[in-house]
């Protein structure tokens, strides 16, 4: 780990604080006190020639009158930081960390500002954390470059920790990240590292992340993401991590307009499409929290459980109206709550007064708890039941008297059955009963609902690690033939995919006579549409005409299409007419891609008519997807059920779909130059089981 | 309020303590050592031959040596409750409190002695809570009539109130009902009353709603809720609520497969149906919660906060990436976060630094934040501002830098400004940061989510405040004809409810040449369909025939139908062959009702075809609905797109849907002595908006 390139930014033997004071109300201030209140082991340099000495330390007139320095922070006026960054490293620092603000956040000539700081860094080769962030801390290394008042609350050796396992935070918010930590300490949660990324100039959260997940004192990592700057980086250490089995846990914002818009005003940068980011999560098993209080859940939750083999749940419960509870709510949360065999439930009907219940929840009664043999012999029977593949313990932590867990008992079981553990207190826990089950090495959930939330995601990371990740793609180089129009016509269109898409039955025409001989050739009935560059929006334009059943039909149609298009666009160019055979009935699908600015090529999948409209029941994966993972996307569409037997219709399979998805995900990242997005609409898959028609074709370029 | 019949038993002067024990190991002990601990203010009288006193009180031999009791608590085995009851009324006891266990959720020979104690209530008239439950808490008139542990932490005089107004809470699990008043404290809530109801042999939930509506201490009520016993009672009691403007929360238990099981096996009582408990929640507007911390975030919101006038909030920040993240989670719960005027704009820019942001999230920066009255100035434009209709202050209340408030003035705008303003603070707030938003009235929310959840339900309470309630209805008396089928044929069925149809065009013939005849009268095309009580799935059968255009193919079809239906179902009763107009082509909807065995008739609506099964979109009311809540209902629908003119489609007018449901709901009272069920499926709206045709009708009977 000594050999990141990050590890002297983290673990720095010497850090210059710029600017130093002995002010403690300015931040420069704070900084140089909360270094050294922390305890940090190494040699603190404060940089300012106004003084001599601050606070008993030397105090050195410029960077250049020292050396060997590992990380240099800044805290001075934007004006000064990049001068100041340059003599940074034109005295040999290799880190530098910039606090100060006034960046592009700002806009306008403060933008020019970040630009120069980034021309710095890439000229001289320092790296540079920041502009705009809190800092980071180091917990295990006593490493705090932060002003933030939650690192007060230092790590606390007394405390107990729920787990030796620690959890890293990266965050785009300084705020926020600070007060992951500051809740995630109040669960008993263990941090390796909180660091805030700023305006991302150099190092950017795809570099921390990197660090983070190669790092041993790291077992799982948060991050807290307005807008990913570097795709590909990002990607790639989602992709280690994912192959390393560590869990990563991310909050996203922005998906809202408002939300957007507030995340582009105060970090200046897109936040881009939340589809996009979805589907990544989605792809690499990232645990997606969507407040500080399901992440915290989910770190507790993956710090001391095994991703689990399946999702039924067993309920132990010392409140039958809180087990109920319990069951409804990870039933909500996709897990299931299945009833125990006539076995088990005879083996633990004994265990408890006879107004309990051994049906799952197994409701041992207030009663029951009070005597803890009886309660450690049914958690020891479920946690080795092979009827179930998770536990939950529902009790109540406020007080001392319900303590009867046998702490060493109860940590062998959870460490040898394999399975997750994790106890669900009703009432507030108090810091006795916190403790009493960090000594067990559960994580105590005081909110119900983040016990689903945390398992659920648990489940869903675990099926992703059973997922084999899709083959490294090499994309072909872009082949489309130069001066396509922005909007390409279908009959272009299919050309441009036609390496990746079943062969077209149609032809091209210019003329009535044409259209008929064409139609005879491909066979009756047949569909007429009108191929234009200016008319994306055919059947708006009067430019399409279905189910023509012979050549007179075919005659009269060529001529009141052209008459309509005419009346309706005079100026449009005509590239011509496409005769297509007539697609056999079926399902109608509709398959898309949207190449994603940081992500790349999107794939996106729904069926036809309302649904996607309506119910937004539609599915996105980033390309490319192979044949099993396309299978699994179409599958997990509720209108899914349309192809399996619906109402007893005929089941169709969805194999030619899944093969259509996988092509086109190539041709996407072949194309991903060139290509903004494309859209089959609609496919449709034959009901008869013969295959399926791609029935129409969009394509846009990329503004050139 | 000192007039309601259960004024007696929430302000006793006198508690008689049955089996008083100094054992504190015993739940008889702990009762009587609790009640006096709490500080109860009447006489205590501990009832038990075995002792002369207990710790300093004299103790009776039986319930007959003392008079005037108010409240009898008895914790006695449940063998002898039934007869210490019956003592207890003997002796003019107004009310007893059953804590003992062991009746009917033990099933058997327990049951028994539970209808033993209900004939003793029933028969001598005092009022019995219980058996099965915890007791109760009355905070202001320091009553603790139970062993829960958590009364031990006892509202504190000196503990600041986040308002003056309180809250009771009514609870069929008495763990789950004093785990809600140990959370609620945590928050600064202050409580009413806090009961657990038990078993509910005689008094039950309804009664304490009934109870806590009409009095003047409690100002909302949490129910948390397994299964209402007594539906009528229920209703009245949250129309009263509604009447009065008293919110009421309510949590529901017993949603999942697992939680009904688990709900049932430990009340000994069923659940009921999930979807008229819904439907009759949102007709009352009871603001639903879905675990305790979302109880107690709303429970806060409706103390301190005005129902608002709309759905746009404003939002102040000292986080950029707190700010984007609560409107982020704001939109997602149905509320508005809209750009601030430029006129505003205008006014705030001024107030924060450069790199801050006055759009709506506001925000005002770390640094402008500790302004204090620049921070007030922005709070107040807002507050006033008829841009907004509730404001969000988003903040750190960890350490006690950062408390800029001035309780007097923000009190003054939250009091005057007649918008609910909240704060949500990042970091976990400290008792000082919780204490200082109390001081200005405000609730501190520490969960982000339960943000949205509280102001969601807020504003749809405030919608439901702003519809009038449904007119009382005189139910006609039943009207069926004797000896219908459990399963009634659709001729039949349409008979039934003809008062409520529009006149069908149809007629029920019994032979081909009929058949044709009223074919030719009805006009074609027309539709044969096979009516027999024994053939609910007529298609199925091979029973109907569709879109017969003239006589030929009329005789045709009834005679292969015929021969259809007696292969599918030879012994069949044939009640003969209905024949009727084709319906127009049109929007397929489907109008149920389901007669719940706890709250009457619920409406069912819904579109046709997939939406229903494969995405849940179909809504419930209970009956009598007016035709304005039955548009809205309608409209509630995701598929009421298809009406309102999607895709450019023509938009036909809902109107007569709505009057149609309104009068079915009126014929569901009317039948709901006689009738279990009904659907009307497919009911066509036609496109052309020329009206409606009921194409389908089914009743079923309840079982005679």
């Amino acid at each position: 780990m000594t050999g990141h390139a990050l590890h002297s930014f983290f673990w720095p033997d010497s850090i210059a604080v710029l600017g130093a004071s002995p002010d403690l109300h300015r931040i420069r201030g704070r900084l140089l006190h909360q270094l050294r209140e922390n305890g940090f082991p190494g040699r603190v340099l404060p940089i300012n020639p106004s003084y001599r000495e601050i606070d008993g330390l030397p105090c050195y007139p410029s960077i250049g009158a020292v050396s060997d320095v590992d990380l240099a922070l800044v805290a001075i006026p934007a004006a000064g930081v990049a001068a100041a960054v340059e003599e940074c490293a034109r005295a040999g620092v290799k880190n530098s960390l910039i606090i100060s603000s006034g960046f592009a956040e700002e806009g306008g000539a403060a933008s020019a500002m970040q630009a120069e700081l980034q021309a710095v860094a890439q000229r001289t080769g320092i790296r540079v954390c920041g502009p705009n962030c809190e800092g980071y801390y180091n917990a295990l290394g006593r490493v705090a470059t932060t002003f933030s008042p939650t690192v007060e609350t230092k790590e606390d050796a007394a405390r107990t920790l729920v787990s030796p396992k620690r959890v890293g935070v990266i965050a785009q918010s300084g705020g926020i990240g600070f007060a992951l930590f500051n809740r995630g300490q109040a669960a008993d949660i263990g941090f390796s590292y909180v660091i805030s990324t700023g305006n991302e100039v150099d190092l950017t959260m795809a570099d921390f992340l990197d660090y983070m997940v190669e790092d041993p004192h790291t077992h799982a990592v948060m991050l807290f993401c307005e807008a990913v700057r570097n795709g590909p980086a990002f990607v790639a250490a989602l992709e280690k991590a994912r192959r390393l089995g560590k869990p990563v846990i991310a909050i996203k914002v922005g998906r809202s307009d408002a939300g957007t818009r507030a995340t582009a005003s105060h970090t200046a940068s897109l936040s881009g499409s939340h589809t996009a980011y979805h589907a990544v999560f989605r792809r690499y098993g990232v645990l997606e929290a969507d407040d500080m209080d399901e992440a915290v859940a989910i770190a507790g939750t993956v710090l001391t459980c095994p991703p689990p083999k399946g999702r039924r749940a067993g309920i132990i419960t010392v409140s039958g109206g809180g087990g109920a509870w319990m069951a409804d709510t990870l039933s909500a949360h996709g897990l299931a709550v299945p009833a125990l065999s006539a076995a088990s439930q005879a083996a633990l009907r004994p265990l408890m007064p006879s107004y309990g219940a051994a049906g799952n929840p197994v409701d041992v009664t207030a009663q029951g708890s009070n005597t803890g043999p009886a309660m450690m012999t049914v958690i020891e029977h479920l946690a080795r039941s092979d009827e179930i593949d998770m536990l939950v313990l529902v009790t109540s932590l406020a007080s001392e008297t319900r303590a009867s867990l046998e702490a060493e008992r109860v940590r062998a079981v959870a460490e040898t059955c394999g399975k997750p553990m994790t106890v669900w207190s009703y009432t507030l826990p108090s810091a006795f009963g916190r403790a009493s089950a960090a000594g067990c090495g559960l994580f105590v959930h005081s909110n119900l609902r983040n016990v689903g939330v945390a398992l659920g995601r648990l489940a869903d990371y675990a099926d992703a690690l059973r997922r084999p990740l899709p083959e490294p793609f090499e994309p072909l180089p872009d082949r489309l033939q130069p001066g396509l129009p922005r909007v390409v016509p279908e009959y272009l269109a299919r050309q441009a995919l036609s390496a990746w898409l079943p062969p077209a039955q149609e032809r091209l025409v210019h003329a009535e006579d044409d259209a008929v001989a064409a139609a005879q050739r491909l066979g009756f009935p047949v569909v007429l549409k009108i191929q234009s560059p200016d008319l994306p929006h055919k059947t708006e334009a009067g430019g399409v005409r279905l189910n023509l059943a012979d050549g007179d039909a075919v005659t009269a149609a060529y001529r009141a299409m052209l008459a309509d298009v005419r009346r309706h666009a005079p100026h449009a160019t005509i590239d011509g007419v496409l005769v297509q055979r007539m697609a056999p009935k079926g399902h109608e699908l509709v398959i898309g891609m949207v190449n994603d600015p940081t992500f790349g090529p999107i794939m996106m999948l729904g069926f036809g008519g309302t649904t996607v409209e309506l119910f937004g029941d539609v599915v996105h994966a980033p390309a490319p997807l192979d044949v099993a993972e396309a299978t699994r996307l179409i599958l997990s569409l509720k209108s899914a059920r349309l192809l399996t037997g619906f109402r007893g219709a005929r089941p169709v399979d969805p194999a030619p779909v899944a093969a259509l998805v996988a092509a086109l995900s190539r041709a996407a990242l072949a194309l991903r130059g060139q290509v903004e997005a494309f859209e089959l609409n609609p496919v449709i898959v034959h009901a008869d089981g013969s295959g399926l028609t791609v029935a129409d074709a969009l394509l846009t370029m990329k503004p050139s």
